[in-house]
């Protein structure tokens, strides 16, 4: 079903792409999350060509991103999650590349504008990311531990 | 150089996947960010031919993602701030693909975690996204506005 273009990869951020890194797969997720949508005709605003959106969609079912009930596409919460993704990826283009404003305004229910903040434990908020050190976890095996020559904090 | 897949939207999502959505440009971004890497050699370390490293480094260049100094590439503030897009991946892998723990855990100088947070200026911390809504803003057309049935609050 899906690629495993990213193998040799131990990293949470190339397993993700494995899953949704696929042409179009993170807009139908947006599509889903943030414009109602849930039928294969929903989805079809897309311009995308049928085959590959049912690819897309039938893929999302597998990976656990979504669920199929009766004719309609349905994020589970692990789906829904991406969100975080969608919102972080569109702060950088309003940011770089949204030349004419803002196109879209994410925005909670009580009408307070949404943002992303990353954050210290110990500092708070992190605005220079050459300061955030990649270290290895528990679930890097040893021996890549090792090469990276870091030592976990 | 770029493929323009996402000519129809209005939407800096896909404007921020039209540049760094291809196939390995995330992870090349992240090696520069978090391996050290600099020089071609040391992004061949990556399991992609070199060619298509090739054309994503020049990719990159062109979008000034990074910018080209003798034989380094380095990231540009611009390539810097996608950061937040990589720890969001991986934050989302963590959860839901890193079966064998988390490979990797993204550390501020100071010794303390990095964390994302997506929150409400008036509410705080948003932990349920449907209550996101994704309203038109200064930058989306008006007859698109009009069409997506919400008001701008």
């Amino acid at each position: 079903m899906l690629g495993k273009t990213y193998d040799t990869e131990v990293c949470s951020a190339a397993r993700t792409l494995e899953l949704v890194g696929e042409r179009w797969s993170l807009l139908i997720i947006r599509n889903a999350l943030f414009a109602g949508a849930t039928r294969f005709s929903d989805f079809t605003s897309l311009a995308i060509s049928t085959n590959i959106l049912a690819n897309r969609l039938d893929a999302l079912v597998a990976a656990d991103i979504m669920e199929r009930r009766d004719s309609q596409y349905l994020l589970t919460a692990k789906g829904k999650e991406l969100a975080a993704v969608i919102i972080a990826l569109t702060e950088w283009g309003d940011r770089w590349v949204a030349t004419e404003g803002r196109p879209i305004l994410y925005t909670h229910t009580c009408g307070g504008e949404i943002s992303q903040q990353t954050s210290c434990v110990n500092c708070g908020e992190i605005h220079d990311f050459d300061d955030v050190l990649a270290l290895p976890g528990p679930g890097m095996p040893a021996d890549r531990a090792a090469r990276m020559g870091h030592v976990a904090g």
